[in-house]
């Protein structure tokens, strides 16, 4: 049981793409992540996401056109929902999210992170 | 699909201890409260809580000790920990709990809101 301090975490995180754990409850992390650019459109079968933009600008690419957050701006892609987030130039985003969830989804490439730290 | 804008919700929050639903995923909702002075010592039997303070500063009581809260951190009350939230003097708080969460969990007192409103 303690704080957790986002700033002081995100200033903990060197990598973008590389997401890391910062709470746990009821099946579900808390995960935070810097991201630089595009990432890669993928869905998730089974999971919700929820991304927060905590600081910077994200632009969520969905099929159906883009969805701009701003800071303390939040977005939930329902399970199934192929989206590609962009970050403009770079974002750091707080997700929530089933603990199964895979970062890139239903695709594995280069920007696929198994075994999350925490941190 | 609608992203959501933290603070233009909190605009429409009126009152104090009246949490608000402003999002669901994977059975969780996401909710906005604004807090002023002590809530009430409880505990939810079967679920975990997480607290984000958005504004203002928050003492969270708990039987170990006080954890002070300020804007940018979080807290998550595990499952059975009797805790007690006093916004001092006032405070705008982001909760992620599951959807079956009663705001004073295992207290049912003039606190109690059942029926939370979607805004």
């Amino acid at each position: 049981m303690r704080k957790v301090n986002l700033r002081e975490k995100f200033d903990q995180i060197e990598e973008y793409e590389s997401p890391k754990i910062v709470g746990e409850l009821n099946g579900q992390y808390v995960k935070l992540s810097k991201l630089k650019g595009e990432f890669v459109w993928h869905s998730h079968e089974n999971e919700d996401e929820l991304f927060l933009v905590v600081k910077g600008r994200l632009r969520m690419q969905l099929r159906s056109g883009d969805v701009m957050l701003d800071e303390g701006e939040f977005f939930i892609v329902p399970r199934g929902v192929e989206h590609n987030p962009v970050a403009e130039p770079e974002c750091y985003i707080m997700l929530f999210e089933p603990k199964s969830t895979l970062n890139t989804g239903d695709v594995v490439n280069d920007k696929t992170v198994e075994n999350l730290d925490w941190i």
